[in-house]
C-alpha cells in the first residue's frame, strides 16, 4: 500500500504520536485552573504556542491554536475584515485559494461586502502586478495561498506582501500546504495553518496575527486564545501539533531534496509512459512532494478505483471524482485538462521503490480505463454536414465529449469544424484543453437548443 | 492527589484513550476520499456517529460532530435563530447558563435581538411558569442547560420543553454536564454537549439538530458533518468520544448512586464540621457528583490554593479567584452567597477515602485562610454615630467587607443599624447572603459618596 495524498492529510508523524500521548495524561486539564493539574496544562499551553511561534516565526502572543485550518482562515478572514470595516468592505482572493477562503470570501459576498479573484496563469501562478491592480481605496483585506494544494504551484507571496503593505493593506497567508517546509516569506499580516497537513494530528489549526494588524473576533467569543478561538483548548493535539512541526522542520531540508526528485520523475516519465498526458502545475516553484497530471479520454473515478485496486491513494479534481458536476475550481481557473486528473502527494518518508512502482502501474492502469470507455462509444451519433462535423455528447459525462471530439476530428478536412454538443461542465474547461494539447483551434461555443456547442476547427 | 473538578474536565476515561489510539492508526485520512484510508476513516467516523446518537437518544443523521461544547453551542444558537428569522429575533435563556450560551447571546443581543433572561430561585432551578410567561410571538429559541455546572442543580428540562412545543418555539438544551449520566428526557429540539466533560477527549463536542428544526448554519461553511461543522473532521478524538460515551454510560447508574453518597456526605458534614457555611444547590435534584458550597469570611483564592498545597483540586466562584472582580454570574442570579466558594465535582471512579480525606483537611484549612484573614482587619475604621455604626470597607476586596461586618453588629443594640461602605462588586451579594444566614436584616442598598453603602439592621 502506498498512501500518496499527504496534500489532503498527512499520516501521523511519529512525534506527534509521542507527544499527543504525554500529554494525554499531562494535559487534559483546564488550563485556565489555579491547581497543580491547571498549572501543569498551561505549562504545556504555553510551551506549545512557543514553539509552534518559532517555527512560524512570529511572537507567541501573536499566534493563537485554532479547531481546525479552516477554521483559522475563517476566523482570521473575519476577524481581519471586520477589523478594517471602516476602510471598506473589499476583499481580495486569488482564484486558486482553498475551499475555505472561497467559503469565506463568498460569506462576506453573502453579507453584502465585495470580492475580486484574481486569476492565475496556466502553471496556476498569480501575477503580483494583478494584486496590485485589483487593491482599491475600500480593500480591507487581500487572501494569497502560500502554495496550491491540488498542483503544487508555490505562489509569489513576497511580492503580493510588498503590494499590499505598499497599500496599506493587510495580506492573509493560507499557508497550510507549506508550514511543513519552512517559513512563510514576505511581510505578510496574518496566516492560517493545520496541522493534520504537516503529520500532526487533526483538530488543530494555527492563527496568526501579527502585532499592529486590526482585528476583531467575530462571533461569540470567550477569554481562551486570546478571544480569537473559542471553546475549550485541544490540549493533547495541540502539543502534539507543535512538537511534530518542530521534528518535520528539522528533517525538512533533506527530506524536500529526496521528494522533489521523486516528483520530478514522475514529472518526466509520465508523459513519456502515458500517451496523451498533460502535467499541470509550475515545474521548477513547487511544493516538493506535489505533482498533478490530467490523463485525456480516462474517468478519473474509474482511474482512482484502479490504483486503489493497485494500492495507490491518490485524489483527484476530475468532477467524475466528486458528488458535483464541475471539475475543480483550480484545474478550471488554471484552464488546464481535468479529465482523468490525478494528484499524487508524497508523505514524507516515501520510498523510492513506492514511486518506481507507480510508474511501472499507472501506463497499464490508464490503458485499461481508456479501452474500458472506448466500448461505450461506439454507438455516437455522427451527422454528416457538408465539411463540418456535429457530436452529440448531450447527456454523457466527462471523458465522453472529448472522445467523441477526438474520433471524429480526422473525419473532416483541414479547416473544417467540428460542434460538439455537451451538457457536461467539464467540456467546457476539457475540449478547449484538449485542443491546446492537440493543436487544433478551439474557436468559441455558443448556446445549443440542449445544452451548449462546442466549437472545434482543424488545423492540422 | 485528588481532582475534584471534573466539571471543568474530566480525565480521560481509559476506553478513551484506548478508542484514540487505535484510530490514530486508522482514522487519520480523510473520510471524503473514496481510497481505502478515506474509507476506513468514514467507516469508523459513521460507527461514531451511530453510537453518540444512540446516548443521546437521537438519529445518526441528526447529530454532528463540533470541536468543542462552545463550538456546539455557538453553532446551534446561531443556526437556530437564523433559521426562524422571520418569526422574530427574541431570545430566551435562563441566567444560569453556561458562559457559552451567555456570549451567544450577548452576540445575539450586540446584533440587533433581543433577550430574556429567565431567573432562579435560590437553589438554582428554574421555574417553567417563568419560561412560559418569557415566550413572546416573536421568540424564536428558548434554551435550557440540562443541569447547572457550578451547583449541580437539574433544571426541569421536560417541564420547559412542553412549555416552549406548545408555543412552538424550540428549546436548546445544553446537555454538557449530564450527558454522562443519562439521555436528556423531555420533547427538546436541539441539544449540544461536549466530550471532555464525559471522560472523552478535548476537541470534541456534538450538537444535535431534531428533524424538522428549522435550522440555517450560519457563517461560512463547507460539505463536511452535514454544512454545520467546516473543517476537517478530528477523527481519533471523535472515535474516542463516542466509545467513552457508550462506557461511562454503561456504569453510570452504579457510579451515580456511589458519588451521589459521596457528595450527599459532604453535604451533611461540612456545615458541621465547619461554621459559617453556605451549602449551595438543589439538595436532591442535583447531578450525583457536585456539591458546591461558601464559607463565610474566607478569601476564595488563597482557600484554593491552600487546598490544592493539600492535595485537592477543586473550583470557585469566588470573584478573589478569577481575573475579575465580579463573582460567578451563577451564585450572583441565585443570590447566595460568593465568599469562599467551593466547588468540588468528583470523577467517576473517586474513592470514598479521597472524599474522607477532604473532610479531615476542610476545617483546619478554612479555620487557617480565616484566621490568616483576621490580622489585617484589626486596623478597621468604626465610627460610633448613635446607635449606628459606619465600616469604612473601601478599597477592600472579599471576604473582609462581610468580616468588618460580621465584627460589629454585636456592637449596635437590637434595632441600630450598621452601614458598609465598599466598592467590591462581590460584596453586592455577600452582605445580603450573610444576612440570610446571620437571621439578620438586609436593608438595602444606597449611593454612597464612595462605592456603595450597603444597610444591615440588627435584629437578634
Amino acid at each position: 500500500m502506498a498512501y500518496f495524498d499527504a496534500a489532503s492529510a498527512a499520516p501521523l508523524h511519529p512525534v506527534a504520536r509521542q507527544a499527543l500521548l504525554a500529554s494525554l495524561d499531562e494535559g487534559w486539564a483546564d488550563p485556565a485552573r489555579l491547581y497543580r493539574e491547571g498549572r501543569r496544562a498551561r505549562l504545556l499551553l504555553d510551551a506549545a504556542r512557543e514553539a509552534a511561534a518559532e517555527a512560524v516565526g512570529c511572537r507567541a502572543d501573536e499566534l493563537v491554536f485554532t479547531p481546525s485550518g479552516t477554521r483559522a482562515v475563517h476566523s482570521g478572514v473575519a476577524g481581519a475584515l471586520a477589523g478594517r470595516r471602516r476602510v471598506g468592505h473589499h476583499l481580495i482572493v486569488s482564484t486558486v485559494e482553498h475551499s475555505s477562503v472561497l467559503h469565506a470570501a463568498e460569506a462576506h459576498e453573502g453579507g453584502g461586502g465585495s470580492l475580486t479573484q484574481v486569476p492565475v496563469d496556466r502553471a496556476g501562478a498569480v501575477d503580483p502586478a494583478a494584486y496590485a491592480a485589483a487593491l482599491r481605496e475600500d480593500t480591507a483585506l487581500a487572501c494569497l495561498q502560500s502554495a496550491n494544494h491540488e498542483v503544487g504551484t508555490e505562489q509569489p507571496v513576497t511580492e503580493v506582501a510588498e503590494v499590499c503593505r505598499a497599500a496599506g493593506v493587510p495580506l492573509l497567508v493560507d499557508a497550510a500546504q507549506s508550514l511543513a517546509w519552512g517559513k512563510v516569506a514576505g511581510d505578510w499580516s496574518l496566516l492560517a495553518g493545520s496541522a493534520h497537513k504537516w503529520g500532526g494530528p487533526s483538530g488543530v489549526g494555527l492563527l496568526v496575527v501579527r502585532k499592529g494588524v486590526r482585528f476583531a473576533p467575530q462571533g461569540p467569543g470567550d477569554e481562551r486564545e486570546s478571544g480569537r478561538a473559542p471553546g475549550f483548548e485541544n490540549l493533547p493535539a495541540i502539543v502534539a501539533a507543535a512538537a511534530s512541526l518542530r521534528a518535520v522542520r528539522a528533517e525538512a531540508a533533506r527530506e524536500a531534496a529526496r521528494l522533489r526528485e521523486l516528483t520530478e520523475r514522475i514529472r518526466a516519465r509520465v508523459p513519456a509512459l502515458v500517451p496523451d498526458v498533460e502535467v499541470v502545475g509550475d515545474p521548477t516553484r513547487r511544493l516538493p512532494g506535489v505533482v498533478t497530471f490530467s490523463c485525456l479520454y480516462v474517468d478519473g473515478e474509474t482511474l482512482l478505483h484502479e490504483l486503489d485496486r493497485a494500492g495507490f491513494s491518490v485524489s483527484s479534481g476530475s468532477s467524475c471524482t466528486s458528488g458535483t458536476l464541475t471539475p475543480s475550481h483550480v484545474l478550471r481557473a488554471m484552464g488546464v485538462l481535468s479529465e482523468g486528473n490525478v494528484r499524487v502527494s508524497l508523505p514524507p518518508g516515501t520510498p523510492a521503490e513506492d514511486v518506481e512502482r507507480f510508474l511501472e502501474v499507472l501506463p497499464g492502469t490508464v490503458a485499461a480505463v481508456r479501452e474500458k470507455l472506448g466500448a461505450p462509444t461506439a454507438t455516437e451519433t455522427v451527422r454528416a454536414a457538408g465539411p463540418d462535423l456535429v457530436v452529440d455528447a448531450l447527456g454523457r459525462r466527462c471523458p465522453v465529449p472529448v472522445i467523441e471530439l477526438a474520433k471524429v476530428i480526422g473525419d473532416v478536412p483541414v479547416g473544417g469544424t467540428v460542434r460538439v454538443l455537451s451538457d457536461d461542465e467539464a467540456a467546457r474547461l476539457d475540449i478547449p484543453a484538449w485542443c491546446e494539447m492537440r493543436g487544433q483551434e478551439y474557436a468559441g461555443e455558443e448556446p445549443a437548443e440542449e445544452g451548449t456547442a462546442y466549437l472545434v476547427r482543424r488545423t492540422r
